[in-house]
């Protein structure tokens, strides 16, 4: 076992060296490596970015999404959006474990990826037949592949499946967002896309974490009454997040000033420099969206002249898993958020 | 005046609402309002990544190179390249000053602007005729505006514009390492692209802050040896720095160790791998490169279980161009490197 086969470099079949992120295409075989898992899929959910581009480029024709999606895993031996980049994560069941797995998993143990789909070997073999191509959410049969640095949460016995898995989907962003909240003095922290998955997570997240104030920011006023309803948030406020000036003053308008955190957890290109200018000079924006564009967001805050730290939101931090699964258990707004959106 | 008119917003002809840097096209207008300054153009420099983008895309042949720029600004009132969205910058001569501008401008004061021409208002009059499209400063005549809210350097005495010029392009690189590397304890450095001009300031800023060690890694001999000579890391290692395992394996070659710092500064696409491999759980990768990509850094720094802070470089600090001004001057491998740049 090498650090090269612990990053699944054995696995890359084009280019040659490359990780598996940045892959044209995996080996998606069965046949598992000393250090390799290998699981039964059960299910897949593409990433909230992923499916958008898919849903929009195909007006909604969830038939051309299904075909899409199986070409790309056919071709690519990994589910990951030629455009967007971005994958998702599955569920499956541990099938085997190679002997020198690192991973501690058991033959039977059912799981949830936390790496994404874009690194991740994957053949489907039921030609997604039980997917309509209209929800994010794919049952599938099929295997994938586990390296000895993939990361895998045991799906928890007190929780639905589908529960945990929507929380485990975004559970970096709760973490991170506790660790910038902690860097300040009782700071004020706007959550763009507060009612989110990852925005409720980052708002409960925020609060617990020492800010003085908190605003969730929400494109339409149906989500603005489900999170004053949540109270997760001081303040809720409605603005479309990729007008900047519209955005900076609804924000300015909640925390009674800029924020000192600004978390962006909206899926749709061009909040870049909104997000810039509704922060105070020494502040942060995190940029969770997979919609970012790293150029208009370190250009904007040059042309902008603001003094502002810009992260890439990170998807890993050790222990992640448990504290998002602890807000969920423990907020009971956040898991009714939850529950509301894995209904409909 | 009001934080718009700041801003530029009033200059924006399409989309409505979007902020300069994100327009599609700019009022490319000399008459000024009242918080404006019109400079007259005397010469643009092309960032890297566009020039780069360009040269690739026409093959070498400077002449469709120029007649691209100038169709961009044409069709944009701005020169903000279309696939890399980004612009570069230029040095020009106060031509008037609006009543209420706050930049304490004086006509005829010579000035290098310091936000991006992706988002200055431009005019080209001369058809760029002194330019051959082969390298990235390009002589020109026409009219640039500045809004409030915008950045320029009244260009000193001391050095000759160019120098002076070359540094002001890339100050932000060495006030964010600078201000990266105070917040760990006399950390290990790698600076990817370490020969270049906002490699060699950012190395130069590393060791000044308080660096235990820095490594610069260049990718052709050329280089390791001009950087050597300069002496400005304490080691130089050869790398290619899109491939991630031979990028780390240098960098823990010449740190005897993985960095707590990578600052990536050089204009190539695939780095991102690479930097987060090369940097320790708890460190801090800091993109410069425009060709960065979002989610590849992302899920990359996920896919690999890497716990690093991310950082869009943010070309914009508070006495920024004061600090990398005071670098040239003071620090004569330096001042050397710009000028072996300038004169080939």
């Amino acid at each position: 076992m090498t650090a090269s086969s612990l990053l699944g470099l054995h696995r890359v079949q084009v280019p040659t060296g490359a990780l598996p992120q940045a892959a044209e295409r995996l080996d998606d075989s069965p046949v598992v490596g000393a250090d390799e898992v290998r699981l039964r899929i059960e299910r897949l959910n593409l990433d909230a970015a992923s499916f958008c581009q898919l849903q929009t480029k195909h007006g909604g024709d969830g038939e051309a999404v299904r075909r899409e999606v199986l070409d790309i895993v056919a071709s690519r031996g990994k589910l990951q959006n030629p455009v967007t980049g971005s994958g998702g994560m599955l569920v499956g069941v541990v099938d085997e474990v190679g002997p020198g797995s690192p991973l501690g998993l058991t033959v039977g143990a059912r799981v949830a990826t936390l790496v994404s789909l874009s690194l991740t070997p994957l053949r489907i073999t039921d030609g997604l037949a039980r997917w309509d191509g209209r929800s994010e959410r794919v049952p599938a049969e099929g295997h994938a592949i586990l390296f000895g640095r993939s990361i895998a949460a045991v799906l928890p016995d007190d929780l639905p499946a589908e529960l945990a898995m929507a929380v485990l989907d975004v559970c970096g962003a709760p973490a991170l967002t506790a660790r910038v909240v902690r860097g300040y003095d009782r700071p004020r922290v706007a959550v763009i896309g507060g009612a989110g998955k990852s925005g409720s997570l980052s708002l409960a997240a925020a609060r617990r974490s020492g800010a003085d104030r908190t605003v969730g920011i929400v494109p339409v006023r149906h989500e603005a009454e489900l999170l004053e309803e949540a109270a997760l948030a001081d303040g809720v406020r409605l603005a479309d997040a990729r007008d900047p000036v519209a955005l900076a003053q609804a924000v300015e308008d909640g925390l009674a000033g800029p924020a000192d955190v600004t978390v962006v957890c909206v899926d749709v290109p061009g909040c870049e420099h909104g997000a810039i200018l509704s922060t105070a000079d020494g502040g942060t924006v995190v940029f969770f969206s997979m919609a970012t564009s790293f150029s208009a967001a370190a250009l904007g805050a040059e042309g902008l002249a603001a003094d502002v730290t810009m992260l890439i939101g990170n998807g890993y931090l050790p222990g992640h898993a448990d504290y998002a699964m602890d807000l969920l258990r423990t907020v009971p707004a956040v898991r009714a958020l939850f529950e509301a959106r894995i209904a409909h």
